[in-house]
């Protein structure tokens, strides 16, 4: 299987080393590290064993690949600023399925909008994974990856896909509705994500120490339940219940889009709030809480006082 | 009038020498300022002419009261850990009428419960005053005030503080109503206060300048009013467009709140968003928006990154 990761990022550099590692022909467009990625490849550190990913190929931009591939690995953030559709639409021929491993929900829609003979695959990746440096990703913890047929259905090519993430270690699950998938996923992070920016940097843990903020966290969690089913991807009764007691286990941490914005990286606003809050509003399902924390996470963004400082 | 000012920052500077310089007799406790206070009085710029207000007696405490006052004027900040009641107690005798000039809703009850045999006078300021320094207050903008027998009713003492305020040209209105006044202040204060900080710096006018976050001002202003409403102490039905429009037409400037975090003090987040989420919820009044604000607002001053370094 010919393979061309887009973003050789945390993402992009873990999951496309796997699949080489199982034995596909994988690329790699780099933009900022192709200099690195091109000499020494993708050093990935993982508690599973270090392991380094040399690229078939390894290009500078999208525009010089010269035969389609039979998947478009998309490991990018999901920000406006990034027209992945336009980024990619060099490398897709007739055939080629697109694989965005991406947050959020309704991510796919503008990708299947732009390509619609195309299979699009949507995955949601588990995983505790950052880019530490050019050509360096850091695998900290977990790894499983969901993936699906958009909007859904089965699919052969997520099947091989499947038994390739499989091959090479990685916990690999098939849905026929992945997009059910997302939601579930999005009801931890429609809370989780956006209030320890806000609350000033609280970890996972100290999002539940309080009284106040658990009832938050979980009447978050109840509203992304309510836009689910009336999306018609109703959720299982005690999701919610699960996930806090869950959370309450975990070692605490920072969320990802913390992190970003300790970094002064764009947080990923719309793929986690906005296009949920829309669809909520399209439905007319109320999502106040929701409302609340996407209009001061919208107007935060504008202003990360990180980012004055770049690192 | 014999006038004891608790908390000679700048509320208690400002008002209390307005009333010192309409006649009445005005001692300030003044306890960081005592020494530049006790020394050179306290200094006030103001639009309206500088002017040093000379207490008649400056004290370092309370307890140095020998003859309790007419009235114990209370301008400090309502926070959590200042007890107000046991501050003032050693000065209220059984003559001696209280007035608060203090913000948020349902800051008179502890104070009415300690003293329930005396009066309480409930005021509001509408004022941009600050302390710059040591006995030195900068008022910057407006000036009018609103006071009122708590909980509500006529008040001959009211009357009498009205016309020295009157006298010493600051605009006074007196309420039979003050409570629905307070209400009518946080239609105001909950959302914009709490956005400014929450938003990461947002001006009054940066706050109207998305769509998003414009319906959510909206939105927390329209729940206040229920409350209000549910409290019996209804709002006229303009109150919300009346109060957005006005403050698009404001110089941006911004809010007490921001520049309380900004500057690592505390943040009066009881007295405007928690006093008023509990009775919602006593009233069972749905509030979302005020609990959103509340939760991260509450998380955020435990943490505020401003505090680690005083200026």
């Amino acid at each position: 299987m010919d393979i061309l990761v887009v973003g050789a990022g945390a993402i992009g550099g873990y999951y496309g080393g796997r699949l080489a590692q199982a034995g596909a022909r994988v690329s790699v467009v780099a933009r900022s590290d192709y200099g690195a990625v091109a000499e020494h490849g993708i050093a990935v550190e993982s508690p599973a064993g270090d392991f380094v990913f040399r690229p078939h190929a390894v290009l500078q931009s999208v525009s010089q690949v010269k035969t389609p591939p039979d998947v478009v690995l998309v490991g990018l953030k999901v920000l406006p600023e990034i027209p992945v559709a336009d980024l990619i639409r060099p490398a897709v021929g007739p055939g080629t399925a697109i694989l965005l491993i991406q947050n959020g929900v309704d991510i796919e829609r503008p990708i299947a909008e732009a390509f619609p003979e195309n299979e699009i695959i949507s995955g949601l990746a588990f995983i505790c994974v950052s880019r530490t440096g050019p050509g360096r990703v850091c695998h900290q913890d977990y790894g499983r990856i969901v993936i699906g047929r958009y909007p859904e259905g089965r699919s052969e090519t997520a099947e091989a896909l499947a038994d390739l993430f499989r091959k090479a270690g990685v916990p690999c699950e098939v849905s026929s509705d992945v997009v059910r998938a997302r939601w579930q996923k999005l009801v931890w992070n429609a809370p989780f994500n956006p209030i320890s920016v806000l609350s000033g940097g609280a970890s996972t843990r100290e999002m539940l120490e309080s009284e106040e903020m658990t009832r938050l966290v979980r009447a978050v969690m109840e509203e992304v339940c309510a836009v689910a089913s009336a999306a018609g991807r109703g959720l299982p009764d005690d999701v919610v219940d699960r996930m806090i007691s869950d959370t309450r286990k975990m070692t605490p941490y920072k969320t990802s889009m913390l992190l970003d914005y300790e970094a002064g990286r764009p947080m990923e606003v719309e793929a986690i709030l906005g296009n949920a809050v829309r669809i909520a509003r399209n439905l007319g399902v109320s999502v106040p809480r929701m409302e609340t924390l996407y209009a001061l996470l919208s107007a935060l963004e504008q202003r990360n006082p990180h980012r004055a400082s770049p690192a």
